[in-house]
């Protein structure tokens, strides 16, 4: 699959505002950038970093007035969706060590809380992939999706008491409840093709069976078109854009994904 | 300053339990470990590895029974609390890439949430570190220490709200109001010589300066004789013992710090 | 100062044939990478992971039969030749911990054997930027540019011997006279603009002052229009195409640089 | 087994001198540090880093005069042997990215000059562990064991000329033939137990089968007692201590390592 990505987004900026972006793709296993572009209006100086998890951050300090950047990108995905069904609960002392960070509670995912709730949900499911699915399930079932975001992100346990939330919400709640069957679980911030309404989205990968398959509770059934731009912990890893200083929110945010045709020379990947 | 470092933790463990632990000191800028000794009883397979933040962190199955971790170190510590009075704030831009995660918030930090209480605390303040020294002196004049855990650890939130804890929720406010500020800071678990009552101790780091400097507000004045176990944006990071599974608590947990006299070779570190 | 880079490699496959290729620049300090396109022909899974340099690597199975790559980057570079003469040198113990890896010998640059010459190079030279200045002004004077590549790579004791290169082995016995002062030395390979003849090309840093400068024996003057694809060691540690099993060379390579015009928006970078 | 190793080296040193040593075992897979000891007399500020192989390494600046390090570990190895026989090749799309650099040519390892001389030791042999082996017998029979090292280490080229070596060579010319293969090899130092005669040893070790297997031709016949300092790609990588400036030599350098008998306590490792 073929998509083109991009997104606008202008800011109102009343003095110079640290920023760091997470909007650069990079090429991962089934993921191939084929191209993109990056541009600041106006031209700003910018360093790029890889943060501890990976991902390449942007650093700059946007000037005062009117501030946007617009990026793009091809990106080439291996077809279709990987079947993980009945994929096992890897044990704790066999898990590689790069993963085990994500065993851990973290600002949005008060793990430790859950333990109780998550062996409900699962309860006679095989260890595995399906505790995982269940819990998909159960976060279709029991959550409500509501677009509105709060003055601040809020918390699994947050979301949980309030019974609804957007996607970073169901992100939370579901990784929260695997991290607390001692399933590393990440969240993942992106693009997803044929989103409703469309913007960056999010949603969680949890690792069972020796690797990383994706979950989102706020689509109806699992689909391709899945771009990644950044995996973190929870939200405060993977902003899009983290700004500093007085609080400084984008007048105008576009996101778009299109689906394009010359992409017969890329075979499915393995 | 030349201390012996050791604690000797004992679990009584039903089942077979992973356990990662961070109990081995690493030589640092200001801190040599001269020698180490890391015994486990009975003999368990072991392996280790360094976690992103840098920590040495060992990996293993506790066997059912008695299971008893010693650990004992010689450490060298440079003298003296070295000054930082005045030390500028960094701006954002000029922090380098590695501290950037340390402004982020964190399980136990909620920092997005203490703006405001922030700049009451530090008002008037030069940047930098005396706004760090006044968030110190705020908690040594607000927050009442008093032993005694939580069945979880609690966040900064709640620690403000009640308005009490142990060392971590302590050094939890603090870094949440300091990367509120935009300063960053980061927690660490160790030892400190003639605390009372001896444990396992917490505290936290600010960077302003260009450095790292040390804070601690469960103790009246500076002082010397910190050994660092770990590093990590929270507690959730820099557990001395992290279990997974059913929870086990150790039996016995006895820590000491005694100092040793032989320290004449070694000149004050710069 | 705004630049397209541009480059063309075909390969005839006898048989699939693993490659590492480096062709994606990443933005810098002072690069910025503005668009960028990476084509396989035909189309081919490829995965990318960052070596321990930080470069970006791209690694396939090349099929049998003509394979192409094709790839093209705008960068923005900021402009200006920082002048370093005077920068002092940095004693070891003050060097960064990562920079130490570029005093070692490596594979094409046996340093430790060129502490005398090195000596002789630079007597009365200031310690640092100005011993580096005279070692590249004695590769200008006394190593011959010659197009051509030998079989294999030769080593700096090689170059030295027979008085001749090309860029890289410039770089190579650049670097080996540098690292035998214990000053560190990094090889660099990219673009130049307005390089004669245009092709990949290769030219070496030296980390005095605090930073790393870059020097070019194989041009007549420092000169703005460097785009760096990749650091290391040496050349074995930055080929822009590594090829593993029996050797396969590029039936064609076009490398282009041109200059674009739109370039008013970004300021000189600091 | 459960062994003592202990080394201590003695300089005299004419003036203040940098050094970076290798001298802190690590726990690993199949090796646990019970206790160690690292004294330096006169004492000496010293700080630590991790290098790009994950090694400890000490810098320091040597005081003038008598200066002496002495270092002791108690160190648990797990038993045995593993059988490596008939362990398969590993296809170069299928290796780890972090195995990929010990595929290059390095300082002491000209490994793209030995693709016809590979070829012909390992005729008929099974790809993979058993063309190793193949190598490792060939240098068995070929290469004689000489004390007495050359001002500069040799390279695999010279060794191979010479037909001669002490144990670094034998390694430098043993991960030559394996890289011209396509089988990734590194480069280990450390300590051998009942090393006739005693003193640091090197031996190294090829990539097959998903793991890491030892070979060392300087020894008769595989046996247990390896104790790993460093891991790198060749000896310029992995100096136990590496000294900058005008050489400084070692005036006593004494290697001891004795069997513990108190391994009860520890099972095979897995």
């Amino acid at each position: 699959m073929r998509l083109l990505t991009s997104c606008e987004l202008t800011f109102d900026i009343p003095e110079p505002t640290p920023f760091i972006l997470m909007l650069r793709p990079r090429s991962r296993a089934r993921q191939w950038v084929a191209s993109e572009r990056y541009t600041l209006v106006p031209g700003t100086p910018v360093t790029e970093f890889t943060d501890t998890y990976g991902n390449l951050c942007q650093r700059l300090l946007a000037p005062p007035g009117i501030f946007s950047v617009h990026t793009a990108a091809e990106v080439v995905l291996a077809y279709g969706v990987e079947p993980g069904v009945g994929a096992p609960f890897v044990e704790i002392r066999h898990l590689p060590d790069s993963v085990l960070c994500y065993l851990l509670p973290s600002r949005y995912c008060e793990s430790e809380r859950f333990g109780q709730m998550a062996g409900e949900i699962t309860t006679d499911r095989l260890l595995g992939y399906n505790q995982v699915a269940a819990i998909e399930a159960w976060l279709r079932a029991e959550i409500r999706y509501e677009a509105g975001s709060s003055e601040f992100p809020v918390s699994a346990v947050e979301v949980n008491e309030r019974g609804w939330g957007v996607c970073r919400d169901f992100a939370h709640l579901g990784m929260a409840l695997c991290r607390s069957l001692c399933i590393p679980a990440r969240m993942v911030v992106g693009f997803l093709y044929d989103l409703q309404p469309m913007d960056f989205h999010a949603w969680f990968e949890a690792f069972v069976g020796g690797r990383w398959y994706t979950f989102d509770a706020t689509q109806p059934e699992s689909k391709d078109g899945y771009v990644v731009l950044g995996y973190g912990r929870d939200a405060a890893d993977v902003a899009v854009y983290n700004q500093f200083g007085p609080a400084v929110f984008p007048t105008t945010q576009h996101v778009r994904v299109e689906r394009l045709q010359d992409e017969s020379v890329w075979p499915t990947l393995q």
